[in-house]
């Protein structure tokens, strides 16, 4: 009889993320207007296709295991060199790294309850132990609550997504400062920066590269690129060897690697999906005062609407997937009374905003 | 300070595979003939390149997280269920997987010594301890030497790539059936069959859904998608749950599944490569014979030529470079004397075999 390790016969199943692709096979669905995963609705930048379509010919070709071309293009954009660059599979596979290069089984990872829980996913696969600090009532990150916890419990990491998902919320540059500032000396920071494109760059705590720190980006967001899975992590030399030890070397896509040097080319493009985005956003916040809903304002592509109690956004969920709109919500309070709507196009937009009004008008009394 | 974990910190920093990115730079060469990475010569199908590009345009959407629809074709190709297969990013994924699923810290895998090394890089990885069997003399896989270390030892994971690489040789059905029956009960079998769709189907393994073993593919070699980084995994359906536990969920790119469905349906591309492959193998044994030189027969895309001594096959593969031209060669007695070149187009064969007897009219003499 074959068991698999006892640290993994441990770890939970877990249902992951639910993809839409699921949601359509469960309804019978053939479409779905995708608002539930951030994606952009803005597609990748035209200079990217053209460069994977001239290249998927050669799709044959293994990428270059180092990426060497692109760490090039990144190390300009970040003014560091290629040797503090990893490049992974997305966030989610960069994450995955850093907390099993730093999380020994049976020590603690400090992270936001409801934040995105990929880290938790990691950390609890890898035999680690998840400290958790609230989020504020208002739908900010605690930074205090985490700093407290931090200090008292000295964490293998401290995760922070910022701007943060589900809320969107987003702690300035002087108050990251002052956080990292004060976190313990052997804590790692491990700082999410997904949505760290739609915010302006003075606001971003400047290059650092500490090996106290690890910074995580993505062309999933505002480039257009989350089908690519393609991301990376800015650290120190020394943790990027470390990276190096552990990392799959064959583990990026090709086209994904040359899409993402021409899309670092097309700034403009970029800045164009920045302001479709903050355009998004405001239908959204005028959307939620029409109907008298609060909601949490973003620096993300997305938006989160409150419903005023949890029961009541899992019906409206489940009334607009019916419609054929989906959205998500996040999972634990205080955000739970949100559901979160990812930024559409216009046609997006008018087609959630009429099966939301829809939704909510033929809320049963009980859900209010 | 902040260290790694202790297991991450003893692991060593290996090079592994260089790319040919990594050598054109060195060499500020441009281009090289690429016949060094078992790559296919003959692209992907021109069915799964006109559906990728139909998709670009997407590639802003995640990649179906369960591969759904591949998981689907997969399982009718294979007479099994969806619940039976792993999607991976590449073969090197999916035993990764199987490595820190099954080789607790301190246990064994036993592989044989030279074979393709992504297996070791995982087992070092995951704080595992490797026991080798060698190749024999021939350059056939030793099974009776590894199912007596097998049986003595009782590893966490018995190792087999079958066709072999970088031998190319091959162990028929009735041989693979005797091995895996006499195995450790405890013993998983990992067989990574990454070049099966080479070899007459009749050839192989039937079908078998077991806890005791898990069977690797690919669409990196016969269907021309090593950069799209897409391969499986074949397994019970607890084995597969396991995976299911600690997998990237979000780690295939969407148009590498789009494109390995619609290599699916192309069978006829697939067999086509496989005649050319085979056009390309007689033509290295046709040119080795003419050189005097001793070949392996090879059962996969590539082809090991004899070059007497591992100086001499080194001496060969730095000067091939020095010509523009990128192979390989084995790196453990008894294979390090050859040379591994990979099936090229007509056009490359000639290339490569030019180069080849210029370099060995040039090699000097203390080198023969």
């Amino acid at each position: 009889m074959i068991r698999p390790t006892p640290a993994v016969e441990a770890i939970p199943a877990t249902v992951p993320f639910v993809g839409p692709e699921q949601l359509m096979r469960e309804s019978g669905r053939s479409e779905l207007v995708r608002l539930g995963a951030n994606e952009s609705a803005f597609g990748p930048s035209p200079k990217a296709v053209a460069a994977m379509t001239a290249e998927l010919a050669r799709l044959s070709w293994y990428g270059d295991p180092e990426s060497l071309d692109l760490r090039d293009a990144l190390a300009a954009k970040h003014r560091c060199s290629p040797e503090q660059i990893t490049i992974g599979s997305g966030i989610d596979d960069v994450m995955g790294l850093a907390v099993r290069a730093f999380v020994a089984p049976g020590a603690t990872a400090l992270t936001t309850r409801g934040t995105y829980p990929t880290f938790n996913y990691h950390v609890i696969g890898y035999g680690g132990r998840l400290l958790y600090a609230p989020y504020c009532d208002d739908g900010t990150l605690d930074l205090d609550a985490l700093l407290a916890i931090a200090r008292r419990e000295r964490p293998a990491i401290v995760y922070l997504a910022n701007p943060d998902n589900p809320s969107g919320t987003f702690a300035r540059r002087d108050a990251i400062e002052r956080f990292f500032g004060a976190l313990p000396h052997d804590s790692l920071f491990l700082l999410d920066e997904a949505y760290a494109d739609f915010v302006d760059e003075n606001h971003l705590l400047p290059p650092v590269f500490d090996d106290r720190i690890v910074r995580m980006r993505t062309f999933s967001k505002a480039y257009g690129m989350a089908g690519a899975r393609i991301g990376y992590g800015l650290a120190s030399v020394a943790t990027v060897r470390t990276f190096q030890k552990i990392r799959l070397h064959y583990g990026i896509n090709r086209n994904a690697q040359i899409g993402a040097l021409a899309a670092l080319g097309d700034e403009a493009f970029c800045d164009r999906v920045v302001r479709e985005t903050a355009l998004a956003r405001d239908d959204y916040y005028a959307l939620a005062r029409e109907l008298g809903l609060g909601c949490l304002e973003s620096t993300t592509n997305f938006v989160c609407i409150d419903l005023g109690s949890a029961e009541r956004a899992t019906a409206v969920v489940n009334d607009l997937l019916e419609r054929g709109v989906w959205i998500r919500k996040p999972g634990a309070p205080p955000l739970d009374r949100y559901v979160r709507v990812s930024a559409g196009t216009p046609e997006m937009r008018r087609a959630f905003a009429q099966a939301f009004r829809a939704v909510l008008a033929a809320l049963p009394v009980e859900a209010l």
